[in-house]
């Protein structure tokens, strides 16, 4: 177990002497993890796949994703990658790496990728969601899977701030620091809510890549849109200041998930699970 | 805390002197509970509940559900019943409670009752889920709130075989041992499965009162029917046998839900919640 080292992100495709380029579709509960990368003495996602397929193969493990997530956030479709000489069918490695995984991290599907796939600098986009309970009082079994507002939220005015957010724009005011990046300017094609019967709201913010906490920082300024600390309005200012404190609080990290991660079409071919 | 006994339920209904005829709607999330009834030195649903009405209150209580579940069992429509003296508003209660119960038990309403009133004698039905993921690979998110079952189920046998359940029958069958009864004869009202896209199976049975694990023993045996091991027109001689070991096995407790408690109309109003 000590064997595994602190992970740095290979950014060098496979080549073919170097065995199989392969990934692997991601279910997992982030509750008990302390967010996906690799950290020594901690439960991470990393740090368990990469042990699950040693104790399958026999040997250390690196694997990329499509990039980290923290504490408490959940994915229903992270991808990681990982090079792997052994022949074992693709279709089987579902099962076999369930078999020794945690049962809070689940292989959806695995995919033989060409060897110039990398799960996260081949991507051409993601989706997240983002879940809240809106209602006076919680909800016990949602209460590691979504945020808690027991204010009355101005549903349209939030729906408004969306069309603000909307677009190719600089993001800097919703990015935590701590994650340095080259640009701050991000596409973010689609930001919606949708209101359910029993309280639920669920956001959807796809992009073309996102910055650190971003859409943790997009949900908790709607959310002070939707009790009616800011405006609408205020949104483009807020964009065009390009700080972090104009913008709302991070909403917290049990509501968010990472839906899809979307690849350019023919790069990657997820196998049918017949296991 | 050593000062609470195990309970036993009281018959008696409330009278004018003993105060006000309290209930409260609980969601709870079973996973973490040794099921709901007291018992020492472990967590129970009611010893959470009696506990935090003491810390509230500060005298001993002794709460009374409208029956209990099992250890994994989850209940969004619980209810539970206690006598209070104190003058609280009862739109107040729930608030005032969760601020004192654990994060994985919710009273989501409150009502003042009949003195008549009693969670368990006054209810005239109940309604049951049951989820069961009925795909390849287990689902991560859902590990503790559905059961997994990755062989192919045949859903039209199913529910010809629900039809065969339905009606006024002897359940002897469909019983777990351990709970006496005067008449195994229930009224079972309703018994569907819905299947969703992503392999969730939903089953909804509603009766005038189920025996013990009745919904967990007939979960249990449509499975059965689902991997072709029974017949759909086997049930009436499973239900005529009389005897548990006719029946298939029970169903796993973690994907069964307590929905609903049903009582006459006027007996109970739950107070809209505008703490």
């Amino acid at each position: 177990m000590g064997i595994l080292k602190p992970i740095t992100d290979n950014k060098q495709p496979a080549t073919a002497s170097a065995g199989r380029n392969l990934a692997v579709l991601l279910e997992y509960d982030g509750t008990d993890f302390c967010g996906y990368q690799y950290q020594p003495q901690v439960r991470t996602i990393q740090g368990e796949l990469e042990n699950a397929l040693k104790r399958l193969f026999g040997r250390p493990f690196r694997v990329n994703a499509s990039g980290r997530t923290d504490a408490g956030v959940h994915a229903l479709g992270q991808v990681a990658g990982f090079i792997l000489e052994h022949d074992i069918q693709v279709e089987r490695l579902p099962l076999a790496l369930n078999s020794v995984l945690p049962r809070d991290i689940v292989v959806k599907r695995a995919a033989e990728a060409k060897l110039s796939f990398h799960p996260r600098y081949s991507a051409v986009g993601k989706i997240y969601r983002y879940c809240i309970i809106n209602r006076a009082q919680p909800s016990a079994l949602l209460r590691n899977y979504t945020a808690f507002i027991p204010y009355k939220l101005d549903i349209d005015a939030m729906k408004r701030a969306c069309s603000h957010l909307v677009g190719e724009r600089n993001f800097a005011s919703m990015m935590s620091s701590g994650s340095p990046v080259k640009s701050t300017v991000r596409n973010l094609r689609r930001l919606e809510v949708k209101c359910r019967s029993d309280g639920l709201l669920i956001f959807t913010a796809e992009a073309n890549g996102f910055l650190y906490q971003m859409v943790r920082n997009i949900v908790g300024t709607l959310v002070d849109v939707g009790r009616g600390r800011l405006l609408p309005e205020e949104i483009p200012h807020i964009l065009e200041a390009g700080d972090r404190k104009a913008a709302g609080p991070a909403a917290p990290p049990q509501g968010l998930y990472l839906q899809q991660v979307i690849y350019p079409e023919k790069i990657i071919r997820w196998c049918k699970d017949n296991a």
